[in-house]
Order: structure tokens, then C-alpha cells, then sequence
């Protein structure tokens, strides 16, 4: 089965997921540079970390499929686990917004961000089962990034119980992490040119 | 006529439908974990429930356009009639949690499952009956799940008048039994590999 | 240039626009079948008009593309113009089923319909124009359907002025009409085997 | 890495963009000509403006990219980049209707468009630094549009603090600017036939 149609789908859904997520920044009472900043100045910057992230799902996404793998039922389900955290995504913003980053709302962000990540590991882990799907094996190596965020995700949450805002400063720090770009996959190719179809 | 420009505009709607859902979730008013729960609990459940219906049409949809059958105006508008019905499925969800499973919600709910199987069982009779059909027709075998789905549906009608939420048990055992990915036709191409384009 | 990415765009905006309308349908208040005609009933009856005419111009346009015409600015600009109309749908239809098919209402829809209409035909003719669109030309023949809408069209937005709801019945007429799939385009392909690429 | 899925996602950002802002357009209390007027008359002329910008960059990046340019990591993040700005104009488009072209909402509109104009810039900067990317920087030359625009935008913010609706006249001279479609890539191509993939 050909891997194109679903990444058009995942496409669309992520391209739908950032979209939305501005309907979610209220439009200000006032027209004054004030009532902008009480209004959405929150919200602005919460919707560009969300949006970073979902950027970093898209490239990732993006790198995963490049090796062609088999696409079968479970990963096409494993995909759409993922789908269905990173939707979530406009939900878990608008609430951390709406509450001026309180603790419960920080917390469940990070849950959100923690889903996300573990249904990513499950998709990878699912690729890499399939027949082909140790050249992928190989290209992640270690996968130090991959590991580390679910424990900056976990730590978050933690620190959100000492201070609510403490708890962003490791969910930004994953998102720092990640805006470097993953070359693993293509110096795997550039290694292997012959292994690509 | 080619079949990926169909299936292009299908993924669209579905992403979409999917993703529109999420802005059916209210944000809760307090930051609390019962706020959350209060505001928001019944709608994620419901959410998940639809999204995986989604996700089941979305995966059936793609096997069934896998044999490259011949698209003409019959499969455009059979194609449509199911999107209807599957755009619908914001609405009578959100209208199912806003009532916290009222009687009526209910049953509308599992008229929108019925409608929604039903255009499929027709778009899947038009290609059927194309040039080339016959092979989707072998594929299929005897669709029991296909005979089955709408049956349940209309159990899960009938027992909402009992008491509602007794009526999402046959809709969620639907969701369920589809869950387990359809590999007739995955099946059918590794037997026939030579009728494959 | 290929046709392909502007087919893609094109897909993706009537997706949205289908389903755009949906988040038009209120939510009835109460949770009886009365309440549910009351608020949604003549929403779901509009929706359904505008969803059959959304289909429509997905079907034609798939079409008109099919013949791989050349496509410059003037057919990008054109169909630009086209989306403009078609996106323009969500709010026409809110309009005319939030104040039940009052006059202006009834009138500005017909504007909306009449206004894609000719768009449509712009964008026909732009094509046309282009090189190779001279077959185009040959496969649409007479194009009765095409030259009587718009007439149609005006024929509502006059009787709207008589009786709101009588103008909506030209309008019906034309999705009626359209609804029979146009084999023009696919006869001619049939015709003339070899003018295909 | 292949340009299309990049294509493709921006596609699926741009179209939900220019739909998203639909939404933005309030539904008339009355059922008048005036109350439609009141309501929704600024609505749709700036909801006018905003769609032709979004379509010239459409047309624009649809331009960018046909001269295959290869895609890494630093292409994604810069076309992200670009597509957060665009993805603001639902947001700042609202604020300017709904303050009816207050000051700050016309600064910050303007900014919105400059901030999308130098994301543009560094994209193709980006693009030209690729291997193959010599190619673009020839076919486009002097580029005169491209240095024009962010001047004019900031004539428009600086007009604004004169009187509001000044502004609004230099950022509709970049969409009449932009709406001539550029030919200078199609030229390139034609006048290189051989450097066509």
C-alpha cells in the first residue's frame, strides 16, 4: 500500500489543526495597543509554541515517510492515534490561555504533549516492525531527542505544581530542541543511495 | 477518470470533519480537574467516538479505492452522498454531549452511524457494478461486517427508547469490531498480484 | 505549468467550504425531535442546497481540468475568482435560513449563486482561450445547462420579490438539473482517444 | 527530498486560511439591504482584501517552487515561518473590521503584512542558497515588486497615525501591484527549456 494517501491526510489534518487554533485567539474588546496585549497577547504566544510543535510533528511526519515503508492497518491506526492528540492540541491551548497558565490547564497541556510524543514512538515503533522498516531502524540510531522529550514532558508537568509558569520552561525547551532539524534520516539516504527506491 | 483526485477531496473532508469537532469541545469555565471533567469529560468521550468512526470510514474508503476501480458521475455523487452524511457527525455529536445522551440525540445520533453506513453500502454497489467492479465484488467475500453494522445500528435506536445511554453500547461495539483493520482486500491483491495496475 | 497543485487548492477549499457550513447548523436548545425541527430543521434542508451545489461545482471542475489544459495566471486568477464566490456559500446560506428565507436574504443568495455562476463561466472561457482549449471548446458543444442557470438564477431573485420563498424554487431547479452528472467532457475523451496525453 | 508535500501542506494551510476568515463575517441581525450593509459591508470588502493577498502568495509559492529547488530543513522551517504570518490574517483582518479601521488595528494589520512579505523574502533567500537555487535568483531578477512591497506596507503603518483609513490605500496598491501575475519564472523557463527537470 502507498504511503502518499496518508500523508495527504495527515497533511490536511495538521494543516486544519494550526488553522484552527487561531480561532481560538479572541479578537480584542478594544482597538488599543492594551487591549490587544490583555486580550491576545497570551494567546499569541501560546499559539506559536503550539504551532512550533506542530510544525515539528509535520517535519518529523515528513522525515518518517521518506524511507517508503509498508503502510498496513497498523500503522495507518498507529497513525491516527497521533492524529488524534496533536487535534487535541487546540483544546489543551485554548484552556491554558483562557486560565492565564493556571496549574491544572498546564498540567493537561503537557499531558496532551506527552500523548503526543508516546503515540509518535508507537508510529515509529510500528514502521520499524513492518518489512523494510529496520533501514529506519538505523537512520534514528540512538534517538537521543526521542527519548529525552517524554521526561522534559513528565518534569513539566511536575514543575507545574511548584509554580504553573515553571511548567512551560520544559515543554519550550523540547521545542527548542526539536526546531534544529533532524538530519539523521537524510545523511542515512545521502549514506545509502543505493537502499532508496 | 483517475481515482486520486476523489480520494484527495475525500481526505480534505474527513480531515476537516474530524478537526471541526474539536472546536464542538467546550473550553471549561473553571481551571479545576472537576471543571474539566464537568465541561468537558462526556465531550472528549464522544469525541473519540466519533473520531474512530471517522478513522474506520477514512481506512475502509482508502482500501476500497486500493483496486483502482473506474470512476464516473455515479461514483462521484455515491462518493458525496456519504460525505453528507459523514459531515453531519459535529452536529449530532455535539448535540449527544450537550444533552449529556438525551433520548432524541441519541437516536439521531445512530440515524447519522445508519445513513452514514448505508452510503456506503451504495457507493460501494455503484463501483461494484463499474467495468472492473468484479474484483472488489471477490474481495469483499460475504462483507459480514458490512451486513452486520446496520442492524446494530438499528438495536442501538431501538434501545435508546429504554434508556439512552444503552443505546451507544451497539454503537460503540460497531466501532469496535470495525477497529480490526478489513485485510480482505489487502488479501485479495497478495492473491491476485498480477490484476494489480 | 501543471494543472495538478490548482486542482489540489481547489479541492481543499470546497472541502473546507462544505464543511465550514456545517459549523453554520445551531445546536438545538432543547432535546426533543420539535426542538430539533424548530432549530435545525430548515438549516439541515438549506445545508443540503448548498452541499449539492458545492458537489456540483466540484464535479464540473473536475472535469474542465480533465482535458489537462494549460494553466497561467489568467486561469490561477480565475479560478481564484471562482473560489472567492464558492466561499462566500457558509455565510449566504446562514443568513438565508437564520432570518427563514426572508426577502433580501432570498435575493442575496441568488446573487451568491448567480455570482459563482459566471465565475464559472469565466473561468471556462479563460481556459478556452489558453492553447489547446479549443477541444474544450469542442467537448462543452452548445452548453444549454451552462447558458440557462444564470437566466435561472435572475428568474428566482425576481419571483423572491413576489413570495421569499418561491425564488428558492428556480434555484432548486438548477442543482436539479446539474445533479444529472455531464458526460460532455467524458464522452469527448471517449470520441477522440488519441487527444489525450 | 521532494518539494511536493511541502506544496501540498502550504495548499491545505492557505486554503483553511481563506475559508477561516469567512467565518469572521458576522450574519446580519436584520434581514435588510441596510442591516446587511451595516453588518457585513466592511466585513466583506476586507475580507476581499485578505483573500487576493492570500492569493497572490499562492500564486507566488506555487511560482517559487516550480523550478524544483531541492528541500531541507531549513526550506520547512522557512516556509512554517511564512505560513504563521499568513495564518494571522483571519485574526487581524477581524480585529480591523470589528474596530471598523481603528488605528492600532490598521498598524497591526499592516505589520501582519510585513511580517508575511519578509517571511517570503527569507524563503527565497533560503531557496536560492540551495544547490540549484542560482536559477531562481536569474529568473527573478531585479526583483522590484519584491523590494517595493515592504516599503509601501510601512507608508501604510506610518499613514495610519495620519488618519486610519490612509493606511489601508498602500497596502491595497501591493495587491493591485501583485495582482498582474509575474512572469518572470514562466519567461525563465521558456527562454531555458533545457534546465527543466
Amino acid at each position: 500500500m502507498r504511503s502518499s494517501r496518508l500523508e495527504a491526510f495527515s497533511d490536511g489534518v495538521l494543516a486544519i489543526v494550526i488553522t484552527v487554533m487561531v480561532l481560538g485567539l479572541a479578537v480584542p474588546k478594544g482597538e488599543t495597543f492594551t487591549a490587544l496585549w490583555h486580550t491576545t497577547g497570551l494567546g499569541l504566544l501560546t499559539y506559536l509554541l503550539s504551532f512550533i510543535y506542530i510544525g515539528i510533528y509535520w517535519n518529523n511526519h515528513h522525515h518518517l515517510f521518506q524511507l517508503h515503508p509498508q503502510v498496513g492497518g497498523g500503522v495507518l491506526w498507529a497513525n491516527l492515534h497521533l492524529l488524534f492528540w496533536l487535534s487535541l492540541y487546540p483544546f489543551t491551548t485554548a484552556w491554558l490561555t483562557e486560565t492565564r497558565v493556571a496549574l491544572v490547564p498546564t498540567v493537561i497541556y503537557g499531558v496532551n504533549l506527552l500523548g503526543a510524543a508516546i503515540a509518535y514512538s508507537i508510529l515509529q515503533a510500528v514502521i520499524i516492525r513492518r518489512p523494510g522498516g529496520q533501514r529506519l531502524r538505523e537512520a534514528l540510531g540512538r534517538d537521543v531527542k526521542g527519548w529525552i522529550s517524554p521526561f522534559l514532558y513528565v518534569l513539566g508537568i511536575g514543575l507545574a505544581f511548584v509554580v504553573p509558569w515553571l511548567g512551560l520552561v520544559p515543554y519550550i525547551a523540547v521545542a527548542v530542541l526539536w526546531l534544529i532539524p533532524d538530519r539523521r534520516i537524510e545523511r542515512y539516504i545521502q549514506a545509502h543511495p543505493n537502499d532508496e527506491e
